[in-house]
């Protein structure tokens, strides 16, 4: 076979370092997020071509992965399109089947629904250094939910699975899309325009005012406008934020989500108004929030409340606030830093002679791993130290000399 | 949109209650196995599609789902195949991924690489009740060890992963597929005719030994021949296995691999040889065993040495012994059997007044998720007695009244 070893182009083999890493991590999210009532749920890679396609998904529906018809269904003509080749894709998020799962099982879930996901997605992205074509999301959400009880509670619980897994000192940023309509519309501009001006003003922290500004004008937008935009973006704080013509709920309720987090953090974190935090409009209709950790230039969670998107599969409005962790960012740092697994330090390699009884060698072996050790039994080679000098390199932490030894030798440190 | 809210065919979405019962699986299997050593793998959904369709991979060929290839790679013409429609397509198993990650990745492995994969498949199957197109298996295989330490190392920790699980007085049959080949060459056949006799013979369980005799002699064998397989099959033992020609040390080693096993079970389960144990041939070279559980008539894990196969794809020969374990049919038991996770006895429903310090509540609710509660914080309603009778039918344990309970109250048994 002329067959390459290597996965296919965007994807990646996941070696046993990483693998454990990849489980503590889901493992201490999990943890959490149950201890506060949310349940896990798994819904299908594959999903309907309709589905994906009229979906809300902008630039990832252009990359979607679509699996050939199959059988007599299949029916193959020159000018065929991807909808007449396939009627199933690979999902891009797990916001749509989240969706899609809570019309299909209303009647088996109990409202406020607490949902946490962790599960592959996949997206035709252009290969790159840390993108991946399959990658791992983790999305938390409470269904049912309309008042700010179930911000609090998601940036409150988000923040404490942040912390199990070692972070500190990291941000949350917290903003209501409406008040950022507010300013725009304040600002001369038409509600329409929001939108577009919006995809602009996400660009502040890469351009900065200035390349905001100037892109701004360049898209016909008048001068004077932008300008007192970016004004109120870059002055409005907790304490002014009277200032912002419009709903008066809106503004207590994102004062109160601030305030009640920041009291919740116990200054283990902080808690920010950040009225420049624009994530990429979509389908986020109030609040919207974001958490940065220190060194690195990008956010390691984010989300916000998304009212309208799950009443358009179920036939029925019903409010809905989600959080998204990165996965793929965290493990990304966790790697940097060198973060190791506490058990892969209770590696011990058991070496015995071949010609010992091996029930015993395993008896003796089973207490060890009874005690937490992770024990790999091995036949003693000719050249013993030999064979122990090597078993320092593959990560071993303990010996143990079956028949010589009473207790583990540390050999790593 | 007219989206119809079901998964679709032969999918389907998992509910909480499943999902913490496997997630509890998972964890249990992967705890015992990383105790003896073993060590989680992942690989990616998708492999290349030549080398799906060239691998030993049968019927599971004629169930492969392939992805569209995409932009200018697609060229459709009238008669387009499959392979000049994709290039890519989802696993089927996860042996042959396996092959493939060793032949990538050996040099960052040491042997013998002790590798578990836990992980969904594909196959376009017939949807029947309990036949899903996208399932998970679970996969432990030594890799690199030529001695019938792995064969006994492979099967007293898959026992003990049972047994932590809560199956008692399994069964674990074990036979040589090289015992299997004796036969059928003593009885005077030809060495490759073994290959489609054995698979007549698999069938003894479902057909019985008049079927499988008449079966074997429509297709030509002659009876004498088919008589004297039966014989040897029906009255072979571990007492009479010399009767069997053939290579001594192959007996010696399944001897052995039988002796150990059984003295390790310590009367837990039983251990068995079993000369009509065939497993669908396919890529098995030596030792083949399989577990099955008391009252269903199924395996629930089964496996085999397989020397040749990982030598097709990394172009040289390594020995190799594999486990699976039917982590679907698992599930299936013990979702039969109303095992339920202890994890959802400590659900708690915590009630406060709308108008309380939301930040005290919280303080006291993580109080609770400390001492290992999973608290659901909810408003109370006004008719609070009507709403705590529903709670018990949500499947909550406890509850808990903040500002009026000192204590947790017992609401389900």
């Amino acid at each position: 076979m002329s067959i390459h070893a290597n996965p296919i182009r965007g994807t990646r083999d996941i070696l046993p370092q990483e693998m454990e890493l990849r489980d503590q991590l889901q493992e201490k999210i999990l943890t959490i997020y149950r201890s506060h009532g949310f349940e896990r749920i798994e819904t299908p890679i594959l999903e309907n071509l309709d589905l994906l396609m009229n979906s809300d998904g902008g630039e990832n529906l252009k990359m979607l992965f679509t699996i050939l018809k199959r059988g007599e269904k299949l029916d193959v003509h020159e000018n065929s399109t991807v909808k007449d080749l396939c009627d199933t894709g690979l999902r891009y998020d797990l916001t749509l089947p989240l969706s899609r799962f809570f019309a299909n099982n209303k009647n088996s879930l109990q409202l406020p629904f607490k949902a946490i996901q962790i599960d592959n997605v996949f997206r035709a992205e252009r290969p790159q250094k840390g993108r991946f074509r399959s990658f791992k999301q983790c999305d938390i959400d409470i269904i049912g939910e309309e008042t700010q009880v179930a911000e609090i509670e998601l940036i409150h619980t988000t923040a404490k699975a942040l912390g199990e897994i070692g972070f500190k000192d990291f941000v949350v940023r917290i903003n209501d899309r409406r008040i950022l309509s507010s300013i725009i519309v304040s600002a001369g501009f038409k509600p329409e325009e929001v939108s577009s001006i919006s995809i602009v003003l996400d660009k502040l922290d890469k351009i900065g005012q200035e390349g905001v500004e100037k892109e701004l004008v360049e898209k016909g937008y008048i001068e004077k406008g932008v300008k007192d935009i970016i004004h109120s973006f870059t002055t409005l704080n907790e304490d002014n934020l009277n200032r912002v013509v419009g709903d008066e709920t809106v503004k207590n309720s994102l004062l109160d989500v601030i305030k009640t987090a920041r009291e919740l953090s116990n200054g283990q974190y902080k808690i920010l108004f950040d009225p420049t935090l624009v994530r990429g409009m979509g389908y986020y209709t109030g609040q919207i929030f974001e958490i940065t950790y220190g060194p690195y230039g990008f956010s390691i969670a984010g989300g916000g409340r998304y009212d309208n998107m799950i009443g358009n599969i179920s036939k029925e409005s019903i409010p809905a606030v989600g959080f998204s962790i990165g996965f793929e960012r965290i493990i990304t740092i966790l790697l940097e830093e060198q973060h190791i697994s506490r058990e892969i330090n209770k590696k011990v390699a058991f070496l015995y002679q071949s010609d010992e009884n091996f029930v015993e060698v395993m008896k003796k072996a089973d207490e060890l791993r009874k005690q937490g050790y992770r024990v790999t039994t091995l036949v003693a080679k000719k050249k013993m130290n030999k064979q122990i000098n090597g078993l320092k390199d593959l990560g071993y932490s303990y010996l143990f000399v079956y028949g010589k030894d009473e207790e583990l030798r540390k050999i790593n440190q």
